[in-house]
């Protein structure tokens, strides 16, 4: 399994992967799932994939030199194409390629054709962009109501990331709140696993060093695991407990619905409950 | 879809389920997922159940009365069982009992025999007692170190319950936490919805009023909503943001990992990163 979140801001991009690949229980091993494309003031593009490790390197090895036929000799390539949108149809080429080259035979040895990847940056002339590509080479694009993407073991970690995340969150901010969501994924699902590749884009700024791998001594990662939990719980106690009678404004009562009875009780076989 | 959970504590049981069911988006309904078998000062059981509901509704029904030749007139049943475990058995028995019923036919039709319940209670003589029944009807049993079960959308609701709950924690407390997971659920999945059926058992009181519906006019759940939401959020300010530079023990660094590099970048089509 695998968990990465792409997240797109007005102040710039936030990327994070983990870097377990497992082949069921007993097969677990440690690949990084995140690419840089960088033309240094020209373009910037960040790619974070999840899915059948196979075609995943595939699709990174294609993805370098995959060109779409646009008329010209050299073609359009993530290298010269002019927006992100013409980037990530070169993406989608490049993962239907692989298709092409594997579908069949991964097909007949009962393996689904299974990848999806997070790819977003920017090219000069154009804002930033950040898309999410499915395993048929067609993909979805950010927007300001839904500014991050998730693949991989994606549900743990999504609440906090719907709590936090809004296009004017600030740049490190979403890279701490990427980081909880990460946290919570480790806690509950051995099958992603430390270390951690960050990215942290500027808008504007066409590259990064921003970029750190983080494993378990890191000691920022450390931190956010032991306060987060530590802040959970005390938060969590600091709410009061339901009350089963009395109760005011202050400390509200369980009291039941206005409108649906609560459960009845079945007391023998025969009784109907509808 | 559903979200449902059991847990067991030194101190009692506490249930929690939503009521929303879906066929597609574009039928969805409310039907309540809880059943309570209470025989007062003998015995009390109850039932949460997810998957197919024309099949947990059939459990449902046959459940009331199922029985296993046991060599005796009446046979084995939920109503005369003399353990948890046997309890068990007999809603294992109903599954299997639909899945004869149905099976076939559900799977000319395409679709899957998906039913799983969480079933607990305490029966007089012997301890409080959880389990997970699957929809071949085998079923495991929660322990000390497991002492929860969660059917349906369980993903978005756990890190909270990992973090909290102890065989140690206390009931309201429990229940409380229940609530909390399901609030983050209700909010990342539309297919689990309210209104929620809570219930708290009292170790050895074989009956319980401690019952109630709560919709979206409820005092506690509407505290719980907005409390816990914007208390994580200061939680979550509270925290540092990465630094890039400097950094001190009480600030910590983003710094790199001692094994591991950063990404490095691709620059041009034909460079090699492995």
């Amino acid at each position: 399994m695998t968990y990465c979140v792409g997240i797109r801001l007005n102040a710039g991009l936030v990327f994070l992967s983990d870097s377990r690949t497992n082949a069921g229980l007993d097969a677990i091993s440690t690949f990084r799932k995140m690419m840089i494309y960088e033309q240094p003031g020209e373009r910037f593009m960040v790619m974070l994939s999840a899915g059948n490790l196979s075609i995943s390197q595939s699709v990174r090895e294609v993805l370098q030199v995959e060109k779409i036929d646009n008329g010209t000799e050299e073609g359009l390539t993530i290298w010269n194409a002019t927006s992100m949108f013409d980037a990530t149809r070169v993406l989608g080429a490049a993962v239907r390629r692989v298709y092409e080259q594997d579908g069949a035979a991964l097909k007949n040895a009962g393996v689904d054709f299974n990848a999806s990847m997070i790819f977003g940056g920017q090219i000069k002339g154009e804002a930033m962009r950040l898309f999410l590509v499915y395993s048929a080479g067609n993909f979805i694009e950010a927007t300001r109501e839904t500014c991050f993407f998730q693949v991989g073991e994606s549900k743990y970690g999504k609440p906090i990331l719907d709590r936090v995340l809004t296009p004017a969150t600030a740049l490190d901010e979403a890279a701490k709140c990427a980081l909880v969501s990460m946290d919570s994924t480790l806690k509950s699902n051995l099958s992603v696993g430390l270390p951690l590749d960050l990215l942290v884009y500027r808008e504007g700024s066409f590259q990064s060093d921003e970029i750190a791998c983080l494993d378990e001594h890191n000691p920022y990662f450390r931190m956010i695991h032991s306060t987060w939990g530590q802040r959970l719980r005390e938060v969590f106690e600091s709410i009061d407990d339901p009350r089963w009678d009395g109760g005011d404004a202050a400390h509200p009562l369980m009291v039941k619905s206005a409108r649906y009875e609560p459960m009845r009780k079945i007391t023998k076989p025969s009784e109907r409950i509808v």
